[in-house]
């Protein structure tokens, strides 16, 4: 994989994945965890799919404090001045805010790639190949994305509604954002997919840092002004007491919501269609179908401790125990030392309802 | 409760109940357990049950001598000569009829009453009177039989079809029974709810030892032989060597079949009809059917350990982790410190295929 010239990878690493309790838990969220059993998290992997695009020492983590050791023991490599520490979550523009404006102090040319830390993407070369287009676009002063190619009505994601192409010789995928467009219900996913002119947004953004910080200070000038104070003192000696007064003033709000859109309906905003085999893993639906294997039962763990009978869904064992189902023609079953779930790939955005019920009852030791 | 006169209880104490897997095992099968939640097991309220009828010294409990210790920990009033071990299992004839060849012994008139140590009973006044007018029908020479009034179309149990009334003055509810049916397919046990003519064989017979024994002679002179044999030898010094050669040797056979058909057949068996609250507890659907509480969700085990939303059926939280479920309308957990079973109501006779399949994969450690 070629080096994308210039370019920053910013990994934002936060999420609670509620919807994959019991294996997400607040100590060990979702890009924390194998869910694919390949060996690797999912963070590690998003560090494996990055780090040829921006080398070792162009890749940077925000995350918060309370993951700061789970993040170095996992990317052993990352430089320590490549971990970016949140003293709180404040959302993702904070978040991609303040990696933004410590890079522009560093770099002031550099090329920022956000690229969340919990997702999947199967196809490596095609992702390299999005992101170079993207950069293309991002250096003539667009903020550029990638376009999911929908595989499906899917209601559990943005849309971005694609314009026309902009006529980049270096990035012929490159087309202009018409317009980012909220989660829909199963309707207009489904016109969505029939019109072909949709991609799914999956948070992954190319854009200079000086035009990131810009475009944001046009939009939210407070919230700019702090990231920017904090940017300055990031590398130096007031580091905790400039990040300590003001990080707690931010905003709390989205990137789409502070820039993406704003920026789409100037005509600023760049998508790059591409297929790459992408998925959020958003729920246990998603994991199970991520999840190899034969047969009705994907099972993603040790197959010696599951016994299926007449049965299909996702079986996730995990206390040495055996897990056994019999009879139940569309089922999730997630065993954990000390919680089982059982829930059915149609329900697999209930669970979220089971740790909501589990936070009122003050079972914060399953959390 | 008055006593019967001349009534000795026998209960013979075997069966895996593998539908209750992992609940019931091998080591700790159904009637070792307290499956109704009410702090006694089975075996104890079955005890309990016939020890007003019979009195605490006319109760005889068969078993297996791999359950010797636990019955005589359940039961520490049983006497020891009323614990009749047997060396391996044959089937409910041979451990029966090793009652009846002992009593007899013992008390030549005396009167057999056989009941389940594994089956729930909730009407116990009814149970008791239900008794009584069987033991009149016994004390005539005939092989009774308290036949259940069906709550439903059942598909799990023989049927007997009950003929004309008895005349017998102390036991007006008293039929001469017709015939034995086996286990009905749906269709047919529609048509045997909408006669009203069929009730449930449930296994209960009142009959004197000595009649038993003779229409044991009749159907099966080697069987019975072997059995007088051991009767004989039973309490006295030769007991281990008599049941080590003459026990194995034994005809592996029913009681229905033994003696129980052919006797109706020959006008020889009497049924008393009665609405006792019985139930075999067969599998989970049964046992959620037994299992309290208010609302869509049954819990067997502490409501502290569980997490319910939008679903239904019955869990059963047993190794203190939380059992959680979302978005499942018919749903069984059972959850244990090495297994955990998710099954449906509907699917609850499947549970025996999970036991087989660990049975063929060698996971006796799990039986």
């Amino acid at each position: 994989m070629e080096r994308v010239a210039g370019l920053w990878a910013v990994v934002p690493a936060g999420g609670a994945g509620t919807r994959l309790w019991p294996l997400s838990r607040r100590a060990a969220p979702k890009f924390l965890l194998d869910l694919t059993g390949g060996g690797r998290t999912l963070l590690q992997s998003t560090w494996d799919r990055l780090v040829p695009l921006a080398g070792q020492d162009g890749v940077l983590v925000v995350t918060g404090e309370a993951h700061a050791d789970a993040v170095r023991r996992q990317l052993p490599e990352l430089a320590a001045a490549d971990l970016l520490l949140e003293p709180s979550p404040r959302d993702s523009m904070p978040a991609i805010g303040l990696a933004a404006a410590v890079l522009r102090e560093r770099q002031p040319d550099a090329l920022l790639g956000s690229f969340a830390a919990d997702h999947v993407v199967r196809d490596e070369v095609a992702f390299g190949e999005a992101v170079r287009q993207a950069a293309v676009a991002a250096r003539d002063g667009l903020v550029a994305t990638i376009g999911i190619e929908p595989t499906g009505p899917a209601t559990g994601f943005g849309y971005i509604r694609t314009g026309e192409p902009l006529g980049l010789p270096a990035a012929p995928a490159a087309h202009r954002a018409a317009a980012f467009v909220e989660k829909p219900d199963a309707a207009t996913a489904a016109g969505y997919l029939a019109d072909g002119g949709y991609r799914w947004n999956a948070g992954m953004f190319v854009v200079r840092a000086a035009v990131l910080l810009e475009r944001l200070e046009a939009e939210h000038p407070r919230l700019h002004a702090g990231l920017v104070r904090i940017g300055r003192a990031w590398d130096g000696a007031e580091h905790g007491k400039v990040l300590g007064e003001v990080w707690p003033t931010l905003t709390r709000i989205s990137i789409d919501h502070a820039v993406a859109e704003p920026a789409a309906a100037d005509g600023a905003v760049a998508v790059v269609p591409a297929d790459l085999g992408w998925d959020d893993v958003g729920d246990f639906a998603a994991l199970a179908a991520l999840t190899g294997g034969e047969g009705p039962v994907r099972v993603l763990g040790p197959g010696s401790d599951v016994v299926a009978v007449d049965s299909a869904g996702l079986l996730v064992p995990g206390s040495g125990r055996l897990v056994a189902v019999a009879g139940v023609p569309d089922v999730v079953i997630v065993d954990t030392p000390d919680a089982v779930l059982v829930t059915t790939l149609a329900a697999a955005q209930q669970v979220k309802a089971v740790v909501e019920a589990l936070s009122a009852a003050g079972r914060t030791d399953l959390l």
